[in-house]
């Protein structure tokens, strides 16, 4: 046997009799259902699901197993369906500035092979960092924003995803608003840190602003971008306890280390395709 | 319509094709299934799901369902099969020594409708927390324990439990050991709560031994009560920090919630039916 | 020896020798510091301390040392400060409106000695948990309020707070904006507790817009109550990780526990003289 | 003026004006007090302080306070003090086996200048992460450890270590048991990361255990390496929540970020001399 395996996304309006219908064709077409979520949300009658199936590729054509899926149950139910060849690697740009922290990371976890993707290129407006990629070996590409003619930025960006075939891009503290030409071309595809607990604290300085308010507890959102500032659905959050005795630039040491940790555990899920978006939120299978 | 609901408890070595074969049946049987968890322990290659659904009542025979889902499925899979009725309120036994947090917690949340349990009556080994149980207009039944015939107070114990027909019994900081036989007869039905972050610091104590080893976190843990002290399957654990400065009567004092959020937690996951127990670990659909 | 024990609460413009100015003050006055701690709010250049000591009380006057701390301390470094003798219990009310979790645990906090105050009264608006008041055997007070004159509760409250010399209050969820003469008259010492991470979801329903904006964390916010809704300095916060497969029902049940907690331990922090309050923010000593 | 900064550790058998003595002693020396952390262990009836202190240079020989206070001050008292130069960045040198995760984290900070040390070198018994040390131009060491003479590995470690001046040791999961003679050499010098919630799971293979066991949560501890394995003085830990759909490998990948946050977290307190070590445990002032 020659077994591979794969991941399909649905979501559809709730009806009965639906799961029944889904693994019952699966079951027919000979693949093992190896893990299923499942997910209906009651305020929209909404039902989300996530399968990793495998099949024995001998007597399998993955492209006609999608068409018919799409034609038996995509189709008669109103199904929006993804499918994902599990070997396949996708590829992520990322987008930074002037903090190194979350490129680290990224790139540390990417080398020691624990992040299921390739790095085609690392972009910045900036190029302070230009020697960590090095270091790392990744192309290096430095875009420049002219804050008269931001357009020109996002046309070079969009050229570069397109020629590298990027499948999503990863803002690691790239302190650019990207353009609404970029977002529109990748919808739930491009995930930012933002180094507050959304919705508290959106914009700029959200450490000083917490500082402010004297808040007990900073936290730190990875979301998907989408044209209103900060206000995308959110993949995931984490938070950590601070006291009186912190200082602002206490708040930016120990939120440092909350960017990082939530926007890895952003990546890893979109990389393993664990996150469904619909009405601006996200459904996350853990 | 008149629909009612039920849930199913399922465990059984896994096979290629059950989730179909289960939610088939069902569909056919004209159930909706309106919640499914499944999880399959690779380790040992079993398989276990928990299945809420909902059924028109006016057409359908609780019992006959039973039978026929046994017949069809859970001899040919070899299934453990569990039905619940959502309509039925299980009844929960407190047993009490000295320490009254947990006790509190349980009689406030039943009285105020936010566990699904009626409570028939709270047992003691001492009498000092008798005015809470009257508080609350819980029945108080004082079953001392006699350390040179332990087997007296586990008989009064198991006939107390039978008489009312009590489904689980809730150990709210119970300073007994309790007797194998009434273990034996509520298997995986005697829930405990154990003031520290298990394994470490079993037995007695633990906030103590925990102190003296200068650990900067505590925490409690609930599990189902089996022979062997504190090492049964664990349902739910939760840990707080603490610091050199907090001597033993703050462990004590920071663990005293913990204790009480665990076991809650604990027992609201086990009158949810939401607890599986196999190889002496729980799966727990949340 | 007839050892007693004070609490003092001191903050004043940050200067050079500060620290050894009270400490020698207190030693020369036979005093033994038995915990000290301290913090200087390095933007707003603004020292505070919290001191405990310990005093024979035979040869020891405290009316007159407080004098003589006031006179050779306060005047010149511009002091704040604040005496409390450990053995004198403050006074507690507590507010409600229909929500009875933090009810039941501040009276059963209480009631088991582990909550250092009286409760003199409970005080409503409405009269639907009378009976839980009743069964811990505390005062409960019906203050409705008339929306069209919202003046003459608040002449209620403030007449029964002075009768009963309350010390502080805490709002458990009541669910009236309390009136700006009441607020007046009792800075800093009237706790809300707020059920949301502030500032997250302000104002009315916060669990509500949690859940529309798809977080996945939710907190409950304890602050001392000040004009602006909402807005006071907080003393604690706490939150709990949530997904989207929880409803707005299940928000208000995780919420729950939070609120319960945080506002308890926020209670604490107040009765034990651990909280400062400047500037809008507080500093707590743990 | 010329304003330094140093830090000032002390501890001792407690007793009364203690805190006076030390602050007058420091205010007579025109010192100013930045910064106070004091703890009394009740317990042992021992006292720990803290202190940061400014000076101006002009007026100032740090050698001849340190006699001066050591002769006023330490020998009345019975103290044990340590004087730090804030200026002086300490040397850490990093024992590596085949595991990267924790070597990244601690080049990258490094790198960045958020942690304050030196790196005078890598060592490792294997030779597998050298291409990491290269890639961040560390000197890399390579010192296999002969299971039939590992004695001859530790005199090479205790050379290197005295060569270069190293200050203290971190072992980023280095697989090794260290000798009792580097041990002896290097007391509360070396920082460990053990990964799992000690005193739970010490020794090999803590994941596999931890999931054996079937727990809710698993973490990592950060400790100083004593003769006794796993039980030398703990600084920092922490915990992550685990599931029943965790399997071992997920245990690993989520251990992992909890190991480096974790380790990072005790080096910084370690280099800002934030750790007092006394009867195997730890003061940890934050």
């Amino acid at each position: 046997m020659d077994i591979r395996r794969y991941t399909i996304l649905i979501h559809c309006p709730d009806q009965k009799g639906i799961i029944a219908g889904v693994t019952d064709f699966i079951h027919k077409s000979k693949g093992n259902i190896e893990y299923i979520d499942q997910y209906v949300d009651r305020t929209h009658n909404h039902f989300f699901m996530r399968i990793e199936v495998a099949f024995d590729h001998k007597q399998f054509f993955w492209s006609g197993f999608q068409e018919e899926m799409n034609s038996q149950l995509g189709r008669p139910y109103n199904m929006q369906l993804e499918f994902y060849d599990q070997a396949q690697t996708p590829k992520m740009a990322v987008f930074i500035s002037k903090y190194d922290h979350c490129l680290y990371d990224l790139l540390a976890l990417q080398q020691s092979g624990k992040l299921n993707c390739e790095i085609p290129f690392v972009l910045s407006n900036h190029t302070d960092l230009k020697f960590i990629a090095d270091q790392f070996n990744i192309p290096f590409i430095h875009v420049p924003v002219d804050p008269a003619d931001k357009q020109k930025a996002a046309q070079k960006q969009l050229e570069l995803l397109a020629e590298h075939q990027v499948d999503f891009v990863v803002l690691a503290r790239y302190m650019q608003i990207i353009h609404p030409e970029v977002i529109e071309a990748y919808p739930s595809k491009i995930i930012n840190i933002h180094h507050s607990f959304l919705p508290a604290f959106p914009g700029a300085k959200p450490y000083h602003t917490a500082y402010d308010r004297g808040v007990k507890i900073i936290g730190a959102t990875s979301h998907y971008v989408t044209e209103e500032l900060d206000a995308g659905p959110i993949i995931e959050q984490d938070v950590v306890r601070v006291s009186h005795a912190h200082e602002v630039q206490d708040f930016i040491r120990l939120g440092r280390d909350l960017e990082r940790l939530v926007l890895m555990r952003a990546v890893e899920l979109h990389t393993k395709r664990k996150v469904l978006v619909m009405n601006n939120k996200t459904v996350v299978f853990t």
